[in-house]
C-alpha cells in the first residue's frame, strides 16, 4: 500500500468514527427528548421552580443536546453553564444559538472534573440516571459538580433517588422455554429435549432491560434504597443496597425480579415524581429483569423477602452488578448475582 | 492474584464462553425454527421430493439442530450425515435420540470443507441463505459439498436463488428525520437544526435488515440476478451483479431500496418457492434496506433504473457490501455502496 493510500484509508477511518459519533448521538437524543414522561418532568420541574431559577446561575451536567439548558433560560436564569463531554455538545451550541439564547447559555465541552467555571452556581440539574438507576451513570460527576459548583443552600434537580423492587412472572421467557415443547405439533419432529438449554439461556446472569407488563408484577413493588441527593457521598455510592418485603397478589410462577427507579424534584407546592414503573406511562428507561434459574410458584400471600445490592462492576466502573438475595415462602434463600 | 484464583477465573471465562455459545445458538436456532415459512417450505420441499430421497443418502450441510435431516429420514432417507461446525451440534445429537434416528443421522460436528464422509450422497439439503441472500452465507461451504460429495446427477434443495430490488418510501425513517421538527410544538424548544444530522444519520452507508411494510414498496420488484446452484462457482460468487427497472405507482418520496431473496425446490409436480418478499408472509430474514443520501420525489410510471452488485466485503470475506446505481427519472445517475 502506497504512503498516499494508506492516508486515504486512516482519513476514512476518521471520518467514520466522526460519523458514528454524531449518528449514536443524534439517535439517541432522540429517543431520551421523545420520553415524553422524562422530557415533561424535567420541564415542569424547571418552570415550577422558578422562583429558585429566576435571575440565578444554573449548571447542567451532562447537557446533552442542550433541551435542560433551554428549559432553565425560560423559567428565567441569568446564566447556564451546559457541560457536555460527548460530541453532541456541538450540536448543543446550534440549538441553542437557534433559540437565541447563546448569551445565557454557555455549552462547555468537556468533563465536569476539569472543567472551570467562572463562579459558583445556585441551581444544578442534571439528568444522569442510566438503566437501574446506576447503570453508565454520571451521578459521581453530578456529585462532583454539587461540592465543587453549587453554593451552600444551592438547589438540585431532582434532589432524591429511590430504588425499588418486584417479583415477576414473565409469560414471555415461559413461552420461549416452552417453545420446544411444541415444535412436534407443528412440524412432527420431537425437539422438547432442548427446552432445558433453553431454560439455561433464560437464566442468564445478565441483566435485561425491557418493558414489564402490568400483568406480570406479582406485588405491590417494594422500595429497597433512597439516596438524599444533597447527602449521598461517591463512597456511599460504591455499594447501595437494601431489604424488601413483598407479598404476591395470587397464584403464579416468580420466574424474575425487576428494579426500577424514581427521581423526584422538589417544587414550590407538591414534589415532581419522574417514575419508571411498570405501572406507569413506559419511559425510555424501561426496568432492569433478573431472570432466576428456575420458576418458583407462589399462591396469594406468598412472601417474597430479600436484600438487593447494587454495586460498580469490579471490571469497569460504569457497569452494574446487582446481587439479590431472596426468600420465597417456605423456600430456602437463594442468591444470584447479575450485570449489564 | 494467587494461582489458584487464576485458575478459577479461567474456568468461569471457559464456562462463560461455552455458556454464550449454546445461548447464542439455541435462541436463534428457536428463531428459524420458528419462521413458519422457512421450516414449512424446507419440510413440504423434502416430503414431496420423497421419490428423491427414499432409500437415498443425503447430506445436509449447517444442520444446526438437525431439524432439516430429521425431515429427511421421515421422507425415506436411509441415511443422512448432518454437518455441523457450532457447539449446536451437541443439541443436534440429542434431538436425533429423541426421535429415534440415531442410527440414521450421524450428526458431524466439523466444517465441511474438511470433514471426511465413507460415502457421496444422493442428496445435499442446506439452508444456507443469510440477510441479503449472502451474508455470511454458507453457500461456498454448500458448493464446496457439492462438487466433493454429490453423486453426479444428484438432488439439491433448494437448487436456484434469485435476487429483487424495490424501491421503497420507508415512512418511520421520514418520521424520524421531522421528529427534530416538532419538538418546538412539544416543548417549546426550537430544534430543528438537528434535522440535518438526522436526514445524514439516516443515510448511513449501512445495510439495514428490517421489515419493509408493503404499503412503503413504490413498484414491482425486479429481478436483477439468478444462481442455478447446480452451476455456479465460488469464483462467480465474488459478484454477483445484475440490471433492474422498476417503474413507480405513484407519487412518494424515494429514500431506499430494498433488496431481497427467493429459494427454489425443484418438486415433481410444481416447483415450491421460499420467498422473503415483502408482499409475502414475514421471515426472520426481514429484508435489506439501502438508504438513499436524500429522497427522491417520484409520480406514476416514474421508471427506476440501475445496476445492482453484490460481493464479499474486502476486510471480512463472510460480510456483504452492495452498490447501487440507480437513475431515478430523469434526475442524474447516482451510486451508493452499502455494507452490513
Amino acid at each position: 500500500m502506497s504512503h498516499a493510500e494508506k492516508k486515504r484509508k486512516l482519513d476514512k477511518t476518521q471520518q467514520e468514527r466522526l460519523y458514528f459519533d454524531s449518528y449514536t448521538d443524534v439517535t439517541i437524543h432522540a429517543e431520551m427528548i421523545a420520553d415524553r414522561v422524562r422530557t415533561n418532568t424535567y420541564r415542569m420541574a424547571i418552570l415550577k421552580n422558578g422562583e429558585s431559577i429566576r435571575g440565578k446561575v444554573v449548571l447542567d451536567v451532562g447537557a446533552g443536546t442542550g433541551v435542560l439548558s433551554v428549559f432553565c433560560v425560560q423559567a428565567g436564569a441569568k446564566k447556564v453553564y451546559a457541560i457536555e463531554a460527548c460530541s453532541i455538545a456541538e450540536h448543543a451550541v446550534r440549538v441553542v444559538k437557534q433559540n437565541q439564547m447563546d448569551d445565557k447559555i454557555e455549552v462547555i465541552r468537556g468533563m465536569v472534573e476539569s472543567v472551570e467555571l467562572p463562579e459558583k452556581v445556585d441551581v444544578l440539574v442534571s439528568e444522569w440516571m442510566g438503566y437501574a438507576l446506576l447503570h453508565e451513570s454520571m451521578l459521581n460527576s453530578v456529585l462532583h459538580a454539587r461540592d465543587r459548583w453549587l453554593k451552600p443552600g444551592g438547589v438540585l434537580l431532582p434532589s432524591t433517588a429511590e430504588l425499588y423492587i418486584a417479583p415477576v412472572s414473565d409469560r414471555v421467557v415461559e413461552d420461549n422455554v416452552r417453545f420446544w415443547l411444541t415444535v412436534k405439533d407443528q412440524y412432527g419432529v420431537d425437539m422438547s429435549c432442548l427446552a432445558d438449554v433453553a431454560r439455561a439461556c433464560v437464566a442468564s446472569s445478565e441483566l435485561t432491560v425491557d418493558t414489564v407488563a402490568v400483568e406480570d408484577v406479582l406485588s405491590h413493588p417494594a422500595r429497597f434504597a433512597e439516596l438524599d441527593l444533597y447527602e449521598v457521598t461517591a463512597e456511599a455510592l460504591r455499594e447501595v443496597k437494601g431489604t424488601f418485603r413483598c407479598e404476591t397478589f395470587g397464584s403464579a410462577a416468580l420466574n424474575a425480579f425487576c428494579v426500577y427507579f424514581t427521581v423526584t424534584f422538589s417544587c414550590p407546592e407538591s414534589p415532581l415524581v419522574l417514575s419508571t414503573s411498570p405501572f406507569q406511562e413506559e419511559t425510555h428507561w424501561k426496568q432492569a429483569l433478573l431472570y432466576l434459574d428456575a420458576p418458583v410458584d407462589v399462591v396469594q400471600d406468598t412472601a417474597v423477602t430479600g436484600e438487593v445490592s447494587l454495586r460498580p462492576s469490579a471490571e469497569n466502573a460504569r457497569e452494574i452488578c446487582i446481587r439479590v438475595d431472596y426468600t420465597v415462602g417456605e423456600h430456602k434463600r437463594q442468591s444470584k448475582a447479575f450485570s449489564l
